[in-house]
């Protein structure tokens, strides 16, 4: 929702209405209502199917898949469901959430509600609990990583696929683990 | 803060006034307000000394020490300034946070500025920023899988020091990391 993250960075969150969101997006407040419950929503949207989708991912991977390997194949899932949309808001979301304790807060929790997914998923093919909230919080710093890369607005032509940058994240993460010990 | 926790485990944080927990705490309302900016405030306090310690203990590690090494010394600084009553109100917060949205993105938050804390230190000593990042969420988990297994009520004697849970999370999060790939 291009319209209320540009408020969000213009005037602040909490100086900003629902009514000024659905005016700028050209929607009436009963159609802003029916998409989302509050404003804070806007901004949460999408992420039950961010982890639904890294889930997916994981639990489809091969039965001998490694750990990071079902990690992965989770990031290429949701990298095949991302569209210029999803993109275009990276910064914008990001310049909204960093001006925002409140919106800091429920970012933090999104990546909580990532990492517990990826470890659920993982459990569920036989990884152990440890190694399975490893290889989770390794996913979401890859798709962070990645994310960021990706959206990044410096980009002057098409960046190509979300995948191909948080796989090169997860494959540095990969190498770095090799070297903390 | 203990009647503070005891009041939000039975009756909901939502539901909990400040008049209240001073009553329960045999704190005049007055006297709640000169420690406390507000009722959030009381599951937040420490949240800054534990950043802190992290912090000072990778930055005294050895110049030559490896990241997680230097993670572990983090760790071991926190578990020195740890008391009983650290340790018992383990569980009364982790029944608050588990019972309230809010608290649960207070609590997310909490960890993303431990492991920025970390990270920071880590990058300080010459660590590159991704390789800072996982041995900072390494540290992260290590401390959580530790802090749980230390606060335990289970334990029907003195369960030592939080270092030596934390530390051996640590060593199994790292055997792990062997093991994803």
């Amino acid at each position: 929702m291009l319209a209320a993250l540009d408020l969000f960075a213009e005037q602040g969150y909490d100086a900003t209405t629902v009514a000024e969101i659905a005016a700028k997006a050209g929607l009436t407040k009963s159609t802003f209502f029916r998409h989302f419950a509050d404003k804070r929503e806007v901004l949460v949207a999408g992420q039950e199917t961010l982890s639904r989708l890294l889930s997916e991912g994981i639990e489809a991977a091969p039965a001998d898949a490694k750990p990071l390997d079902a990690v992965a194949a989770g990031l290429r899932r949701v990298s095949d469901a991302m569209t210029p949309f999803n993109r275009e808001i990276g910064p914008r979301l990001h310049a909204a959430v960093a001006a925002n304790r409140e919106l800091q807060e429920r970012s933090a929790l999104k990546s909580v509600g990532m990492a517990e997914a990826m470890a659920e998923a993982l459990r569920g093919r036989g990884t152990g609990d440890v190694p399975a909230q490893l290889a989770a919080e390794l996913g979401v710093l890859a798709f962070k990583i990645g994310y960021g890369q990706w959206s990044d607005p410096a980009h002057d032509s098409d960046p190509g696929e979300l995948a191909t940058y948080a796989l090169a994240a997860l494959d540095e993460l990969r190498a770095a683990s090799a070297e903390l010990r």
